[in-house]
């Protein structure tokens, strides 16, 4: 019945969504998914205009089905010079390792929110789905993004998000557990200890919201599926698992990492970007945190690492690469993107 | 499959097993659950010789049905006069506020580990199901609880705990997921980051190990039953949802808060035992922690809180109780123990 609703307002086949990554993917695996009757994202918070009218084009001619385009609606800190300066201090000895030098390194905002010009950029698509995370943007852009008849979705992390986007105009909710990877979506509390399991948040946020209820969070195959479809859920999002399909643009280290007993230890972390979010722990990571005092707040913390990241890379190190993964790598398997979409579809219950 | 396998192993009917909860339960629940077919559990980390006794005897008038007896198997740290007084010292604003006199409280190791005195006794009652949480204790000790012939379990929170058990003589692994009540089982590692929520928890441990596994954390009705088959498991351990029973001796400040909007706020706290637990946000957790570094070492930290508990129960507040809860009280009705037995049995899938 609630799978029939949500099948329904999303115009899809599969209730399974690939979740938007930014980093690790393009329009390249939202195309393949959609194509099978999933629902593909494409994550839009690193792209700047060009790239996303590259990208949307393209999605558009490559499938006529639906798919969801994924943005983030934090709020923009002011520049903090002296925060600046204290999070390049800690760096420093790591500058050192690799020879960079700290004067060359760009301080930069790195991951703009949503905006009107991305809104009015989006208008010329008419994306059908828009999902964003961290909340979601003031009432008269998501009228914006309304008026050419986009559904929209936002990520809970508590009862109280999921309540609250509910009442802030979301069609639906993504239940996110804390086993997901990458970012968490919580904006309504920084206190980390608020974060629940994907076994205790779904049923809670079914029961506490009328929209449908999509479960996010240590998903990765047809058992999993099946599982959250019985504590609730209308459909899923699956991320962790789709980074290792070949549609993905998930670098080798990347996949290494993945595929490795290294995944079986993740953590919540706030060293890459200055927001929690879960990756497979490294170095960076474990000496200046998981979680870090001095990193800057988000997104600003990402620029003084970028350089740092990509020497250790040139070196074929991820020790300062954000490996984001959700709590459940060991589970994925690389395939092509359509086959994993059919082969979590298979843990959709029948008759539903 | 694997249910007739752990049904057969335990000799019960149901494949639900109801989760030790010292100080919220005694015999009286345990009876009512084992009496329904499923897995009663007595919980004796805090019983003396005598109460253990008392307990057993009780245990084995009312049912002729299979129990569990649980211990805790940590190692006693050295008493630390320095950690002490530091602890002390923080709390001392509390002690003020409620008139307690620091010099009057003892200092003393509250929770015994399991040795070979315990193990004795057990002897004389040959319980047919022996738990053990934090690990397994020393080889002769397991020696002695196999010589009538009891089954052991004991809770894993990661798939190197699952295998480390497995390795050492368990019979069945408990996958503890991060939504658990009460005490983190873990201890192979003390970085909670390690800790993995039940959707991706209990899968990794049923294929990392070959015997049965149950799991436990965030299970509170049938559709959690429902879901933790579909994720692999072969029975379910639930606790929260059985402290609202008639036959548990969970206070009314205990049931109240699990029944309230407050237990949607739980944390990981180490302040009321030294060890890190789930339990309801209250003072306490919120002032000192929830993870004080202060908090001498498990389970030493306990008693320089009682008094405070103490008074502070006394005037009808539970800001200083350790209020422990799983992550999905929500879902948990008042109900006899039988009933809820039945209840979460429904979930069992048909033909397993």
């Amino acid at each position: 019945m609630t799978v029939r609703r949500i099948l329904d307002l999303l115009g899809i086949d599969l209730p399974v969504i690939q979740a938007p990554m930014a980093g690790v993917q393009g329009s390249a695996l939202a195309i393949a998914v959609s194509e099978a009757g999933g629902l593909g994202s494409l994550p839009c918070a690193m792209l700047g205009p060009k790239a996303l009218r590259d990208e949307l084009s393209r999605i558009q001619e490559e499938t006529g089905n639906p798919y969801n385009v994924n943005f983030f609606c934090h709020t923009l800190p002011e520049p903090n010079p002296a925060a600046e300066l204290r999070w390049r201090k800690v760096l420093a000895p790591y500058y050192a390792e690799y020879g960079i030098d700290v004067s060359a390194i760009p301080s930069g905002p790195g991951r703009r929110p949503f905006d009107a010009e991305m809104a009015d950029l989006l208008a010329e698509f008419r994306p059908p789905v828009v999902s964003f995370h961290f909340g979601l943007p003031a009432p008269d852009l998501i009228a914006k993004v309304r008026e050419w008849g986009a559904v929209v979705m936002s990520s809970a992390t508590t009862v109280a998000e999921a309540r609250w986007l509910e009442a802030h105009g979301a069609d639906i909710v993504i239940a996110q557990g804390l086993e997901a990877g990458g970012h968490r979506g919580m904006f309504l509390s920084e206190d980390l200890s608020t974060q629940v399991g994907t076994f205790a948040l779904v049923p809670q946020i079914v029961e506490a919201v009328k929209v449908p209820v999509v479960a996010a969070g240590g998903i990765a195959d047809a058992a999993g599926v099946a599982a959250a479809f019985a504590l609730g859920a209308s459909a899923v999002q699956v991320g962790t698992a789709y980074m290792l399909c070949p549609e993905a643009t998930t670098s080798t280290l990347h996949r290494q990492a993945l595929s490795s007993d290294a995944a079986e230890h993740t953590a919540l972390t706030n060293v890459f970007t200055g927001r929690p979010a879960r990756g497979i722990v490294n170095r960076l990571m474990s000496e200046l945190g998981p979680i870090c005092q001095a990193a800057p707040a988000f997104p600003l913390a990402a620029a003084a690492v970028a350089p740092l990241r990509a020497a250790a890379e040139q070196a074929g190190s991820g020790e300062f690469t954000p490996l984001w993964s959700g709590q459940n790598a060991r589970a994925c398997r690389p395939m092509p993107a359509a086959e994993l979409t059919f082969l979590l579809a298979r843990g959709v219950p029948d008759r539903s």
